[in-house]
């Protein structure tokens, strides 16, 4: 099934009304492939906040409040909550689906048997809109029918669906701490350096930043590497090293000496 | 002085026809700033390339032919080059600068006593359009009228100029490495395990790298650190480091600690 034109919204609970749940929930229902009958979130207001959003949807925040006839349970939660909730929430028939990269779908087997992942490779952050036809969406299932509803809810919003099991969702979450977190903590090291050092900030660094991330996408990265390390210039690494702080200059020099080895090989 | 406007454009000697000379020559020419009479580059057909986009400018290739008679000579040359091109160019009363963040401008010393750096922090490609405007540039002079001819120049193309010495200049670099350099070589090592683990490569990030630089320039970008690192979760950290290769996983859990370390502070 390519998408869900001409099918019948599935007649959906959500579980979480965090950022995921916030971005995809409204996303999906707008898209025809849901119809959201019920928001459930601990904490009511958050519930009820998710819930005006949607059309007709129930705010609970008791599990025993969560409606039994729901065609799917989409689980939008923190990772380590999925679990606790699979031992509260109660068992039935129906499609669940957690959107997590990296948790296994099997955690959600005592609920039922048809059971997968609807996991969309964003980051993403309440009031913030999202262009969600370009995110990627990996999905799994448990069952042909788990994996349908995965793909019919994948299909609706977004053109970029690819089907991957646990083990590849955690490569990619992997590869994705190191694309995106840890650059991050570089990018916070660099604000460091410049604020101490020269006065200014990150924002300095703005158009290189913008023009290394369109470089990297237009080669591949390893193509479109520049910079001391690459080139071998010890003496402007030494430099650098020394006016930086300790941690800092101990980093500079591990992350130097790894790209050499890198390009050596 | 804030802008070139109502001056005549400075006579100018461009040494030098790579990335940063075939960007910059042309954009300050236009601007009314300069009007490039030679450029020189030891490669005749570079020198010839680039004079073509310029009013009136020769090309040469041998140092001894360069005009002596110009107002500013323009270094836009790789860093090593410059202090061997400052011990074979003819000195005079002209001013001279360089375009280098990571060369003292004390180089240009015997070449002039009006001696500078107009240095913009951006990395540039041939055939790829900059918007200058945006881009920082950091100038430095040894006299007023030195400085005076770095500011007209950056003025002349740009929005974002700054005064910064050789030891400022050389502390921006290495935040730039951190931001820029280690960035990319980040994404080349999530591109490979992208490749070899997902059958997938580092485009299936670029939603996610996108949303996470635009968050970073939004608020600090310690403020915006987002991962197993930031939150401690250990387990997710050794999963991941796990299914990495020998190398890949060494760096994994030293950025990682370096994240938790940098938190806990």
């Amino acid at each position: 099934m390519e998408s869900g034109a001409g099918m019948k919204p599935l007649k959906a609970v959500v579980i979480g009304s965090g950022n995921v749940a916030s971005a995809v929930a409204p996303a999906l229902e707008k898209a025809g492939a849901i119809s959201v009958e019920c928001v459930y979130s601990p904490t009511p207001g958050h519930a009820a906040t998710l819930a005006e959003k949607l059309h007709g949807a129930s705010a609970v925040s008791e599990v025993q409040d969560i409606p039994a006839d729901a065609e799917l349970y989409l689980l939008a939660v923190k990772d380590d909550a999925i679990a606790h909730l699979a031992t509260v929430l109660k068992p039935n028939g129906a499609v669940w689906l957690h959107t997590s990269g990296g948790v296994d779908c099997s955690v959600l087997s005592s609920l039922t048997s048809d059971y997968g992942v609807f996991y969309p490779l964003q980051t993403f952050s309440k009031g913030v809109e999202v262009d969600l036809s370009v995110v990627p969406v990996f999905v799994e299932g448990s069952t042909s029918v788990a994996l349908d509803v995965a793909k019919r809810l994948a299909h609706a919003i977004s053109d970029n669906v690819h089907e991957a099991d646990g083990a590849t969702r955690c490569k990619l979450h992997a590869a994705a701490v190191f694309a995106c977190n840890f650059t991050n903590h570089l990018w916070a090291v660099a604000d460091d350096v410049l604020r101490r050092e020269a006065g200014v900030d990150i924002h300095v660094l703005e158009p290189l930043l913008r023009e290394t991330l369109r470089k990297a996408m237009l080669v591949r990265p390893a193509d479109a590497q520049t910079g001391p390390a690459v080139r071998g210039d010890v003496n402007v690494m030494e430099k650098h090293a020394a006016l930086l702080a300790g941690d800092e200059a101990e980093m500079y020099r591990y992350l130097s000496r790894h790209i050499m080895d890198y390009y050596k090989r």
